[in-house]
């Protein structure tokens, strides 16, 4: 079977989705490393594959596909293993309302701003922005109460079984309890409970950030 | 059979796409119209329906749902008619990746920037901000290029056959080779047949933005 291939850079969220989607559906892959912080993004190279020079981009032999949810997508669709979207269309739909809530409001509040000064930024020694994580707080507490909505009494978004909405919104939220702005607005969430949930699975164990950088995993705040 | 209920502004991108699914699946609905500038989308009752502030939301009966592409495949997968994404993975993944071309890349340089200013401000006698159109020139490029990339030499998006890619990216470019810019980085473009073969849909003319706003349709730039 021709494999699939991930173009990106270990740690990112966005990376990590497609390669937890392959991970439960058992689909083997490989993921070519980029470097964090050398602009490999904007070299011509990766232009080629993605011209809007982001992360992740994908090969299936001659099939080149960019942007995440796409990726996602393809790989539940294209291979055998457990189906990743609900025959639903309610069901379906909240897998979707999550994946794109993620993109619109999870990623400029809780991964591009708290996140990456919380987490990453120490990991390199770069001074954390802390009018970017305050100007980040309300945003980042709609972000959590929609979804806490979403969720409700169910095991993952869209209903008892995981879904592509559990695979992309753990990759952005795994992190947040272990900022103290996320602890804070997560405190006694039910979140935190579909996050324990989650982080029992092997695709998720396998593939959280600081084990995708080669780093020790953090303490829980 | 329970209508359909769109809230939004009458002729944002947004919110006509869900009303082409509609006319393209031939499912009844109603836009409930929201006026534009008078912050009715930061309202409670609007928050209600939508914690984020934005347009569209949809209601079914008593499912509620938001977020744009959740609501077109929603549509698509729920009700008979046409079906809107293709059964093929690879030609579905071509529009995937187009509707999230449309989010990420679209939305901010031709429809936020260009749009905005060349478009919409003139209707209502707001000032162009110049800068900003400036500013949009070269990702607006990057857009065309990767669309006309994508559509290659099919007659849509994902094929010989209309799908939700195209309904999204018609509701963001349809206006504009209508605009100075826009023009310029249409010339020769293979997106002028299809966007001349979309407006040839009953669906497409139905919803175009003036008609929508109750002005007269423009001539081309």
């Amino acid at each position: 079977m021709t494999e699939i291939i991930i173009h990106g850079i270990p740690g990112s969220p966005y990376v990590r989705t497609p390669l937890l989607v392959c991970e439960e559906k058992g689909v083997s892959y490989t993921l070519a490393a980029m470097a964090f912080g050398t602009g490999a993004h904007k070299a011509p190279e990766h232009l080629a594959r993605h011209p809007f020079g982001r992360i992740p981009a994908m090969e299936h032999g001659d099939f080149r596909l960019y942007e995440t949810q796409a990726i996602a997508r393809y790989i539940d669709r294209a291979f055998d293993g457990p189906a990743l979207t609900p025959a639903d269309p309610k069901a379906a739909a909240r897998m979707d309302q999550v994946l794109n809530i993620v993109d619109w409001y999870v990623m400029p509040s809780i991964t591009s701003a708290i996140g990456f000064n919380r987490v990453i930024k120490p990991i390199f020694g770069m001074p954390a922005d802390d009018d970017a994580v305050a100007a980040a707080i309300e945003p980042a507490r709609t972000c959590v109460k929609a979804l806490e909505d979403i969720l409700g009494g169910k095991a993952y978004f869209a209903g008892d079984r995981v879904s592509l909405a559990d695979l992309s919104a753990v990759s952005h939220l795994d992190f947040l309890a272990t900022t103290p702005e996320g602890a804070d607005m997560m405190a006694g969430s039910p979140l935190l409970g579909w996050l324990e949930r989650m982080a029992e699975r092997p695709s998720v164990a396998k593939t959280t950030m600081h084990r995708m950088m080669n780093l020790p995993e953090p303490a829980a705040a």
